[in-house]
């Protein structure tokens, strides 16, 4: 076995993740990992799969698009508010020249937000793809929810939306730098963001991965309520239409994936909010999103991503 | 969207899991899961994946794959002495009824086991693939490691070893039933067992699923001991044998992987273990396995399953 899958996982994942967390009893290596959850906390767990030729282009570079899959895996625990501490990590891999990329692009991303591989699995496979489960903690019944919107609640953004999707589309017209092209390569989970919001009080919370429409719709259907968004006030709205028009960045804002924002709700009277994200609409009574430009209603032609989606 | 990704997951998966943990305070559905720990407990997490083409074949029923990628996931919490409450299973999938397939086989194992569906992911891929998270609790400190072995324990085997392999070469062979095949079909993981060794007072123990030889290599590797197994010794070898004749028999219980029987080593005065498991051999120094057949030295021809390895 001169480079075995064992050697070889060594070799491109652990021996170039560098964070161990204190409470890590049993790391990397065992049949399972062994962790301590300090009292008054809860745990908390996501897990989220990226394929080649679905969330990546299959020219795209592997390590960036292994760079990706840990930082959307991590914004979900910072649409809970919670703090990240360990990621276990699974890919499939054609060679062991993808594997190497993915243990760089791996290791790069959890390495950057200071979080332990606790463990994983590797896999040789015709079709590259990583499965990342991250999990953190979160101080006993403080977790941000998507069901826990209130008629009269101002509805916030934190982060842009829309961006990446038209970097997809700069990728897909062979733009391989400038445009857009940066806001597709790199996502920033929204960690310490989330941390502060639910400091403040914010108690409703989830990330816009499928595209702003349609997130929203599962936050009100979660919730029971609906929601009024001003397209002119999301973030940089003048910015995109004076670069790709209105219409595609109606469509773009609305509809596109993979921005990892944060889309919170929270009543009226809690301040600190607006140094930290953009106040976009509110909640009202009802059960649907309402999208309106200076006034005007406006729909999106398409909702947003839907795997095995008729749309 | 009349059939989309998120009635689909709700269809196949969310509305037949049947089990729902008292310990969950955000269950599937949101951004990510949230869970209180016990105290004086440890929480434990193990991640599997398994591929179409690779850990089965292409014609299995995918329900089976399933089925079989959930139990081997549980194997590594059994392995390590955990009781198993939660799984976070993500699916590739190629279309919508082997997704109704892979919810059944995956709702059915937890189902089963006792174990909470607590998230999850869903993406339509040309190639089926499942990545199982599983999670459960251990009293602090009590954790069975492969590190843990001493010179002069006694090496236990839990379960039986090299049935799976012979199963699925029965299954290229074209045989649908009888011969092997069940042993392949199905996976037990050994969670009760494991706790039960646990409780016994066993410290070092590992789940055999790549082959014995090169598990028991991990061990000694890892605990810095050598192991010598008396291949006779092993659970059926007669009955093997019989079947298959000595060089296959061989072949299979040293080579075989996906049995997920438990290897583990106790120091001799331990009770109580020889009803659940099998004394095959003990602990020497050195850091090598030795087997023997009525004690005569046998070497495995190919060592065990090992993605990206050359052999």
């Amino acid at each position: 076995m001169s480079a075995s899958e064992f050697d070889l996982i060594h070799a491109c994942f652990r021996k170039e993740a560098r964070i161990f967390s204190a409470m890590t009893r049993v790391g990397n290596g065992d049949d399972a990992s062994v962790h301590d959850v300090p009292e008054g906390q809860q745990w908390v767990v996501s897990t989220d799969t990226a394929v080649a030729g679905v969330h990546w282009p299959h020219d795209f570079p592997v390590a960036m698009a292994a760079d990706r899959a840990v930082c959307a895996a991590l914004s979900d625990l910072a649409a809970m508010g919670a703090k990240a501490h360990w990621a276990w990590v699974s890919v499939m891999a054609s060679d062991e020249s993808v594997l190497q990329d993915m243990g760089k692009g791996v290791t790069s991303a959890l390495n950057r937000y200071d979080v332990e591989l606790s463990g994983g699995d590797t896999v040789q496979s015709p079709l590259n793809a990583f499965t990342v489960t991250v999990s953190g903690l979160l101080p006993e019944g403080l977790a941000m929810q998507r069901n826990q919107a209130k008629v009269g609640d101002d509805v916030w953004l934190l982060g842009r939306v829309g961006f990446s999707s038209l970097g997809l589309n700069d990728w897909f017209s062979g733009v391989r730098e400038g445009g857009f092209i940066a806001d597709f390569q790199t996502i920033e989970p929204k960690l310490r963001q989330g941390e502060s919001i639910r400091h403040l009080g914010v108690r409703c919370c989830m990330d816009v991965s499928d595209g702003l429409f349609q997130d929203a719709e599962h936050l009100c259907h979660a919730s029971g309520v609906a929601m009024n968004i001003d397209l002119e006030l999301l973030p940089e709205w003048a910015d995109m239409v004076h670069a790709v028009g209105e219409d595609r960045a109606t469509q773009a804002m609305l509809s596109g994936g993979e921005d990892y924002a944060l889309l919170f709700t929270a009543p009226a009277h809690l301040s600190g909010l607006s140094s930290l994200a953009v106040k976009i609409g509110s909640c009202v009574k009802g059960n649907k999103v309402s999208v309106r430009l200076y006034g005007a209603s406006v729909m999106p032609k398409q909702q947003g991503f839907d795997h095995f989606g008729e749309s």
